[in-house]
């Protein structure tokens, strides 16, 4: 198994270390880019703090996968910002698949997912590229997540369901079956989505 | 063990076939009666292609059973069809409860119940005959489900909820604990249910 | 292992009871307190039945530990008052954790608190004494949780959350990441809290 090196120290972070040391990987991790000074060294114990993106370069591609460790909300591009500038220089993601999560063995789980505790996937389901299936949430038969999406917390997306790149579906969202949801769209908390969704809309949370 | 004969092929179908599978049990299924033509070779493999609903009645009742496969979205009767069609003939439907599910062995389930990955069932519920409690749904302690009634993905029914047949709660609707659902109720997606509702009654998704 | 009295024989109970065998831990339990002539034989069996609350006080306080089983509904501090009788008496409440639920052990979770099936508690997350996590909730990282507080059904606190003591929080209600709630707070179901909340303020049902 690749060594692996965390971009980001912060929450999300914290829950991607947490979810490898429950399957028995953390030794896999070596370091830790973050611009903090102080990262939290019980989760973090016996990793390299380096403190540049480009201290990662040192490490040759064919070495190291990377963990996209940056949380996504809205009007924050970082995360998708990181895994481009890192996939120009050729470094791959690893996909992370918590063993508290329900996948489906008929769904395809692209490079660079994170799926988290207590997450379902169900059959015939597609999640694209560097996606991350947040805490609870739950992916129903049948439906198609583009790449660089946020699936928050407790969202639902019902069967049949359509959501395309870099969009961002808030906490406890429902979207009902069979619908639409375009690119760089942003849905807040606790909304009920009913119809189709055009690329860059936004909704507020309820 | 007996022989199973699935009724339906489409999203509903894939969830069930994948829940008998990680139990080791898709050897158990003989035969899909679909009118697609083509039916998801992934998933429904080595088994009969039935495209007759009749065609079904060569098996006789003491050498299988059936999988109501059908969903139960509002509006559309046709699982109950089903069920009754086959009753009538002597057929009997199989429960089926997800080994990822949390059921109560304090609570009843009765025959033909389908209980989806991530539902929890807690102590001294009742589910009726046919009932769907669908994937990561709750229903709490001393809640009773009548038969024929389908609760959608991550409907939450809280503590000592009465809810009766042929009913629909859609998918991350609440009802707070102890009230009461009368039968042939529609419940859209995201609503919170604060009081009691009356049978036929229509409530919009939020 | 010590031996455990319940206080209460409710639905709350229940759960607890079912958690308790679930764990193989059903034979520590000696005694149930309640006011009931009749109590669920089936789910309280080989148990002394006590009538009042002062009979708990011939047990030594070395030789038992309590579990309150009397649930947390707004307008209703029984609860409380339990805890707050018997902590001055010297007793100590049982520590439960289902094991249906995820939890961190990054977290930290006091003394008293009782985390039920499906529920999830995330890395850095503080839990205060005898406080409910409720049925399938999610407490996402780095949320701190005070004392006396119920965490309803399918709640869902997100990351860098601080809900202050004896406060509850409706089933399927979301807090979105980073907000405070105060002390005494009344928040009903399936409302998402956008704002921070000040201390004994009510916030009706969605």
């Amino acid at each position: 198994m690749s060594k692996l090196i965390f971009i980001g120290s912060g929450g999300h972070a914290k829950v991607l270390m947490d979810i490898l040391k429950k399957q028995g990987r953390a030794t896999q991790v070596i370091a830790v880019v973050s611009k903090d000074n102080n990262i939290d060294s019980n989760i973090f114990s016996n990793v390299v703090h380096l403190k540049n993106d480009d201290d990662v370069l040192s490490y040759p591609t064919e070495e190291v996968k990377l963990v996209n460790a940056i949380g996504f909300l809205p009007g924050n591009n970082i995360r998708k910002k990181i895994s481009d500038f890192y996939h120009e220089k050729g470094y791959l993601f690893e996909t992370i698949i918590s063993i508290d999560s329900i996948v489906s063995e008929y769904s395809k789980i692209n490079q660079g997912v994170q799926i988290f505790p207590g997450a379902i996937v169900q059959a015939n389901v597609v999640i694209g590229n560097n996606t991350i299936v947040n805490t609870g949430s739950i992916i129903e038969h049948d439906s198609v997540i583009g790449a660089d999406t946020h699936i928050a917390p407790r969202a639902t997306i019902c069967g049949g369901v359509y959501v395309s790149c870099n969009t961002f579906i808030g906490a406890n969202t429902t979207i009902i079956q069979n619908k639409k949801v375009g690119k760089n769209v942003i849905v807040g908390a606790g909304v009920t989505v009913k119809h189709d969704l055009e690329d860059h809309e936004f909704i507020k949370g309820s």
